[in-house]
């Protein structure tokens, strides 16, 4: 087993659903990713807070293994992200998004976690996610999330991010759209491309592609009634590197795997509001559900 | 082994796509279910052409073990359909649909056809699906399929012979108006409520939901890049069927591999133009394809 590095948010988010309006639930790219990562192996996490974040969820963080050390508190409010989704869960509108604190984060990766093997650079602007890499030592395997609005207004940093991620997780939409294809197989060489060797497509409620170098896997989709999507693309991609960090390979029968506890918490995570599912189950359950994901896609070859 | 009857439109149809214009390509949903399930079993053919169409053609679907004897050849002209495909072939418009001699198809099933114990009803008007199942004696598994058009113009009907189905296949959009709901679970519950004891949904470039009673299973898409959709779907419910009749057993696991069977053949059947690329494979190809799909979702679960 081996340890990982989760740079990105930590938020409080206002969140409205077909459920009801759902205030200061705790969110944000890192928090999601450390707690699924945190059922895999030990978790350093770098991120900035404000004085009216509470100590409680720290003190939950770390009861679970992830060093908080990292985590600065600064004069001011928690980053703040209010949105609603239509009631089938299928798309969303932001409502408001308060930088706060966020909008001077400058990460400052702590001597300790400068030989973290495994990174994940949750979603936050392409220029970070390059500085952040500029203070690592010599990783194993770094992974990136990214989104539209990065696409849209920090392209070119963007492309310098992935000429040095080993892993580019990213959703359908954002994958056609950085990669300017429609098909499938040209979008994954599109990305491959730009430098990952590993690209991680999300399909929502259709499941996910793996293309490890010449390896292709399909992850099915887990039918269930959801409640929240937010956080289940940091979900995912903190189980998928927390199982990498716990296995310590990146072989692609490792890389396949992970997909699929990725989804398997991703399946919990939107089972509740914010991260409250992901609190609750342990790590029988997930193992569990991996099986439930393999009697998804069982047959007789005969 | 055992025998399947299929019934349903055979056809002419003008195709424009990417790559061109092409003109007289053989199609009709009972021609591409024919070839499909004759890949598995012996198969009794019920539809009606009219006098320009080829012998040839005929002589070919005999060769591969398909029993003509109930097409009729009835004076005028087959019915054509043209349709033109976007270029990314993920929706197409109907530009011209002539009925043609089909305008008075009336399914007579020959008396030679009326023990078969495995019957596809192929996408035509529910009436004549109905009127297909009151000449059957006592068939062992009914696979319907259908389509937007009758669900908007003819849904009474359609509601009387799902009652009689045993699997209905259809496809994600149609599933979702048919059933009114949107959610998987939802739309499989209430298709399964309307009568038949499985439903299969395609869901095209992101493969298919079977729901055999409480069984669920999901078949991955297969990532090539398609030529012609056309009677991609016909293929599926013909392989689906051809498969169950040769295994002569309608356990949730011999489902689960038709459902493959069926995906492996609407595979080969888009890298064509029209039934071009049927026409050329063999099973030894389609055991190889279904044994990629076996590697496309293979993980270990350690």
């Amino acid at each position: 087993m081996s340890e990982l590095l989760v740079v990105g948010s930590v938020a409080f988010d206002t969140l409205h659903n077909a459920l009801g309006t759902h205030e200061k639930v705790i969110g944000g790219s890192a928090t999601y990713a450390s707690i699924a990562a945190s059922f895999y192996a030990p978790v350093k996490l770098v991120g900035v807070v404000g004085t009216d974040f509470p100590d409680a969820m720290v003190q939950k963080l770390r009861e679970r293994g992830v060093d908080t050390s990292g985590l600065e508190v600064a004069e001011g409010q928690t980053f703040h992200w209010e949105g609603k989704y239509t009631d089938d869960l299928t798309s969303r509108e932001s409502l408001r998004t308060d930088l706060n604190v966020f909008a001077d984060f400058d990460p400052k990766i702590p001597e300790a976690f400068r030989d973290a093997p495994y990174v994940m650079l949750g979603n936050i602007a392409p220029e970070l996610q390059i500085s952040v890499l500029d203070q690592i030592r010599q990783p194993k395997l770094v992974v990136a999330d990214t989104m539209n609005f990065w696409i849209d207004g920090a392209l070119d940093a963007l492309k310098r991010l992935l000429k040095r991620v080993n892993v580019l997780v990213i959703n359908e939409e954002e994958a056609r759209q950085l990669s300017g294809k429609h098909h499938m197989i040209q979008v994954a060489n599109a990305l491959l491309e730009m430098g990952p060797s590993t690209v991680v497509i999300k399909q929502g409620e259709y499941g996910a592609w793996l293309f490890a170098g010449e390896d292709v896997f399909s992850a099915p989709a887990f039918l269930l009634e959801a409640q929240d999507p937010t956080g289940a693309g940091d979900t995912f991609a903190g189980g998928f590197l927390g199982y990498v960090a716990a296995k310590d390979s990146v072989d692609p029968k490792t890389l396949r795997s992970a997909v699929i506890h990725g989804s398997a918490l991703a399946s919990f995570c939107v089972e509740g509001i914010g991260p409250a599912r992901l609190l609750e189950i342990d790590r029988a359950a997930i193992d569990q559900r991996v099986s439930a994901f393999r009697s998804l896609v069982d047959f007789a070859h005969a």
